[in-house]
């Protein structure tokens, strides 16, 4: 049953109720879900979806994609531009972290940015996960990209850079999410386990927390609905390609099943986000088979979800792209053809192949890796050289080997970064009236929220309450400032500057801080005080004492997350 | 009032008069329209559209595009590989006559193939346009390319290949289509008359017919309901880019306008296409800044037909693109961003720049053109020497200026030919239903004939009766000659190899006609005969008499329009 109906769904019932039973009339159509599921496939733009369909029809006798039945309509991802606030500018082509915050939580920010405002003392946002744990409902991410990637961390975390990885598994810990399934083990263990992590590991915490820690296929399997929580972590780094993996890694599809399985057998429902992470990963070097393979075991996934929500009755699925990666073209050259009966013919992903292609020096080798791992028997002497030489770009040969191997399929690339194209929308269920048409990406935000009846707005407030996210720099003694401008401006305190005394006077209610740009000296209600101050590239910092002492606040610094907790 | 109501609309009406007249119960949506307006974007893809929108919302202040109100889905848009019957292998990358014959009549075939059938004695297949005038209605084309371009042309006149653009304008003339607009004047006029006739000109044909013919702003502005037939040919080729018209060529919406006012006067409703013809020309090129305001030269008379349809309310309108041109990528070169505000900065299109830059023969002078029509004025010698050179494909310096002035607006193309991506579609009223979700292109024209109650087969059917449109071949001696396999099936004819005699029999009814391929003699029941028969490439061809004696019949050929006349 649904947990709230919106008061639309509430009117329909009426009216369902005061009609006779006998009238020809079909049922209102549901207006609320009891679950949700959100599917995003990372860089599946138009382009890498008809690919997949062309591919799935010439090689595996499917006309049809099983994302094909659920269109609805296409959505706007372009980044915060820092209009308003004037502060960051980011391009109109959104990175991951950007326009997931956008589906997430419904607002728009600067590329990099995980579900925190466009600002200088930036806010957090609350995403659909976090509002739906302050519901009580169970919650899961599930990814093929490692599970502290820019696409889950929008759902579960807040950090000022997507690179801060290590603080966005730490915040999982705390976040309530029930099921965490991706790679990233990484981020997860310390040094001594040749992790990233500069402190010691918690995967022992997350077991503390009752989390059952799973790291491969049969581990994954063996889970059952009784283990309420659990972190899959299924590679160091990414899960492997599709074309890369052995049995011991699952399929997209597969998690998806587990995971679904684990929080269908809760009774508050749930709210998930299933991602085809590593489309993107492909599309980014250009390695068109393997984007196709990527973009077909999402749509794998996408089946599982679709079934589960059909036999259950109760749940909206939505799907669609944070952006579409490469600038893929189905066609180049003006050669009205493609060459899709080779598209199948690649072994393994190009980033696999470059393990060997890398290091090859001369056109003899390159030639063998080819054709050990494609079609390509007949590479050129200039295709080798080429690929030896590498694109110019960071790809460097496994760029290079796509680029001849791109030329041969009939496909384009228009480069290794994302474009602005609109991407698909496709949905089932009572979220799918929501979001049909052409919408912004921040809609899918909106309607997730209201179709499972969650209060994005309440859950913000709740966050913004406790945690600030301000630009910091750390001084050579490793002091942390904040720019005084923006901070005092968020704690309600004023800034003046006086050009004859060559000072910066701060002021909250009683307190008046004044500090000389000339030798960083800092008086406190007129008394000399030995606070930090710092003038860098014309913005005046200070250290978070003088910002506590001025406002009688207690703020502290949450320097993993890299955070100012409120209270 | 609909001409015909659907057998679904039929349903609805009876339930809706069985309930009583207070239910709170919307009033079922209406399924059929008495007009019809298709709008095709031709070359319009996602990325045509996105680059549009983010266009009109930097330079023009408008968030939104017209069309983006009524997105409901996407179509696929491949040509016919020629699976069935074998014969021609075209891409899966379409162009405008094979996906125009797909949403024109609901039938795929051949690149170049204009509403006929995919098979060595093609049969024609009819439009929208031509069921509706089976049915009374009015009907129209309007188009800024030559209305006797691949896209109109599908929807009333049917050749092997769309280059036969006399022939298409001499269809016209017996089509009964009421308005048509567009450019192409040069397949209207005779050599006398610097026109491509090598007969006459027939626009006196077309007044002799009631049309009147009209050439500029002021003329069409003088049409009104009275001029029951219109033919308006507003430039020798096509109509001239938005950025280079003046105020005696017209706007597609201005002809749009115009057409509606005309089509609208007639009782039985309307049928018509309106074509932006020269998004696709743009994209061929990769000139974006033109791409981009054909795209919004098309988008105003979305809103011409919208007002008309709300205004109307009988009217269902659907909008979709042919294929995408150009593989364009909005972001290139891995850089996050686009440079939108100088989208708007080339005063003219490549096309009209290029007079002047086919001709330059220094950097100085192409630094010099560059200059006086864009915002670069820092060409570098690089660059202009790439120009002068040219980009290596048929667009020369033009193709060569575009790919610089590409790379400074970021934005990337894969080529200049067409590409497979689907393409979006956009409608309003009764047919929106019946064209949402992912679709094929065929769908539209299904759709289209469903509401406003048109019989395609049956208007195929009579067609099929009247005309063949055969591969030929025409002899030194100037005798036209047809594939024996192929037309003597399509008669129903048999054929056999006869290899001791090294002849070919071909039998129908009592009838018996052998060929002699070493000597190309033939007989006709026993007897010599004088019937031409060649031998070419392993085909073997026989006259038109030959097949008349064999069969009966009394077949005319119809060389203008390249086609048998059955009867």
């Amino acid at each position: 049953m649904p947990i709230q109906l919106s008061s639309a769904a509430e009117e329909v019932k009426n009216t369902d109720s005061a009609k006779p039973a006998t009238t020809a009339t079909p049922a209102a159509p549901a207006t609320a879900s009891k679950n949700l599921i959100v599917l995003i496939g990372d860089g599946m733009g138009p382009a890498q979806v008809t690919a997949a369909r062309y591919y799935s029809k010439a090689a595996l006798g499917k006309d049809k994609l099983n994302l094909d039945g659920y269109y609805v309509g296409q959505a706007t991802t372009y980044a915060d531009p820092g209009e308003d606030g004037g502060v960051f500018v980011s391009g109109a082509v959104t990175d991951s972290a950007s326009a997931g915050t956008a589906f997430a939580t419904g607002n728009k920010t600067y590329n990099a940015g995980i579900s925190i405002s466009n600002e200088d003392v930036s806010k957090p946002f609350a995403s659909i996960i976090e509002a739906a744990e302050v519901k009580g409902k169970a919650t899961g991410l599930v990814t093929t990209a490692r599970i502290t990637h820019a696409t889950p961390a929008v759902y579960a975390s807040h950090v000022r850079s997507r690179d801060n990885e290590n603080a966005i598994a730490s915040q999982y810990l705390d976040s309530g999410v029930d099921v965490l399934f991706g790679g990233g083990k990484d981020f997860f263990v310390g040094k001594e386990e040749k992790g990233k992590r500069a402190d010691k590991g918690i995967i022992g915490d997350f077991e503390a927390k009752g989390y059952k820690v799973v790291e491969n296929t049969d581990s994954l399997k063996s889970l059952t609905a009784k283990n309420e929580k659990a972190l899959g972590l299924f590679g160091r780094s990414h899960v492997a390609y599709t074309p890369d993996r052995d049995n011991t890694i699952p399929s997209l599809g597969a998690m998806t099943e587990k995971a679904i399985e684990i929080l269908s057998a809760q009774k508050n429902g749930f709210v998930m986000m299933i991602e085809g992470g590593r489309i993107d990963h492909a599309s980014h070097a250009n390695d068109f088979p393997t984007a196709v393979q990527e973009a077909l075991d999402f749509d794998a996934a996408v089946k599982v979800a679709m079934d589960f929500a059909k036999k259950d009755g109760n749940t909206s699925v939505v799907i669609t792209a944070d952006h579409e990666t490469g600038g893929l073209s189905l066609s180049r050259d003006n050669i009205y053809e493609l060459n899709i009966d080779l598209w199948g013919k690649q072994k393994k992903s190009s980033e696999f192949i470059n393990a060997a292609l890398a290091k090859a020096k001369t056109v003899e080798e390159v030639r063998a890796i080819v054709s050990e791992n494609t079609w390509i028997t007949d590479l050129s002497d200039e295709e080798a050289e080429f690929i030896i030489k590498g694109d110019g770009s960071s790809y460097k040969q496994e760029g290079a080997y796509n680029a001849v191997v791109s030329k041969r399929l009939l496909v384009g690339w228009a480069g290794h970064g994302h474009s602005a194209v609109d991407v698909g929308v496709w949905a089932y269920g009572p979220i799918a009236d929501m979001v049909k048409g052409n919408i912004d990406n921040t809609q899918i935000a909106f309607a997730g929220a209201k179709v499972v009846g969650l209060d994005l707005a309440g859950a913000s407030a709740e966050m913004q309450a406790k945690y600030l996210y301000p630009k910091f720099k750390i001084t050579r003694e490793g002091a942390v400032l904040y720019p005084v401008k923006a901070l005092a401006a968020k704690l309600g305190a004023t800034v003046a500057w006086d050009e004859a005394s060559r000072s910066v006077k701060v002021t909250k209610d009683a307190q008046t801080l004044i500090v000389n740009v000339e030798n960083n000296s800092v008086t406190l209600n007129g008394k000399e005080s030995s606070l930090a101050a710092n003038l860098d590239n014309g913005t005046l910092y200070l250290s978070l004492d003088a910002f506590n002492q001025l406002t009688g606040t207690s703020m502290k610094w949450d320097a993993l997350s890299e955070r100012l907790i409120l209270k």
